[in-house]
């Protein structure tokens, strides 16, 4: 499939609906891949995301000791990688090897990036969280997309249902991204 | 409408998904309205938030003074008023008044709370955020969901599409809440 570069600047637009994610992470010749209900972005320009990422994680470590991650947003299609990453430490074994998890590298950070998402995102770490509260913030140095589906800044998604970003609730359910509606307000309308 | 008490624990429940938020506060006899795509789940027990507020705005200030907000996810019905309460300032205007938006008192903090919406979350904050690029984070003291809606500790979303939960994009854009479906990893599946 073809990613397509974005300016960093409308990187907000591959998760301001809330997708769950994956989260790669590298370091030396250690990979990892986890999934994350739990990101949000922070900041229009300069790009910055949170992600909440548990301090006991394998992912985690690799994300401190190289001050980068990978932020990814499957489509439907792989729902299942996300649960599949869910059941094993990648501390005792290679997820990617382990579940036939195809890669692609990025551009400007060690983390490889997966097929079959919507959108990628390449993030510095700039703020590790020092008590247990705190989120991951990244800053977004580059950023992806998928060129069948994000056109002329803006989402156009297929009616492939495969195709569709998805939100996760718990014990393995998820909902599609559904349809798109607009409105305006209305102070706007009375102007 | 119906609003019924859950646990704390299962409080990320009401935005795990990722559907857009409007946030209410109130300090002495001010109260104030937004909405805010940027909020996400930061831990399960005790249960806590995390949400961007931008530092300039009138909700940034009534939530400092009180050490309160009211976090609730909009039903697709009132999908004008997330953009309604956006166009003006509530430090010049009562947004309530002038959008004629109903509310109904929350338990354990000042701020109210709006009618249609499929949850609400009663939250005092835990730390305000010393850095631009810190969300607030706050702790969950109180949580309902719509009784109609949420069943047995799951969402079980009607039919009708006003009632839907929805997602915000940019410029007016958003996606409701679409079908659900449920997987399992294949780990899980070969034990």
């Amino acid at each position: 499939m073809a990613h397509t570069s974005i300016p960093l600047k409308d990187s907000y637009k591959l998760f301001n609906h809330g997708p769950v994610s994956i989260i790669t992470s590298a370091h030396g010749n250690k990979r990892n891949i986890m999934a994350a209900a739990w990101t949000m972005p922070l900041d229009f320009s300069p790009a910055r995301v949170a992600v909440v990422i548990d301090k006991n994680t394998y992912t985690r470590e690799l994300v401190n000791a190289s001050g980068e991650f990978g932020l990814q947003f499957p489509m439907r299609k792989i729902a299942k990688v996300t649960l599949d990453v869910g059941d094993l430490s990648g501390r005792d074994v290679d997820k990617f090897s382990r579940f036939n998890i195809s890669t692609f590298p990025a551009s400007k950070i060690a983390a490889p990036f997966i097929e079959d998402c919507i959108g990628w995102l390449e993030c510095k770490v700039i703020k590790q969280g020092a008590e247990e509260m705190d989120p991951i913030v990244g800053e977004v140095v580059a950023a992806y997309a998928d060129a069948e589906q994000f056109l002329n800044g803006r989402w156009n998604f297929s009616d492939d249902p495969q195709k569709r970003s998805i939100h996760y609730m718990a014990g393995g359910e998820f909902y599609m991204t559904g349809e798109s509606f607009r409105t305006s307000s209305r102070y706007s309308e009375e102007k």
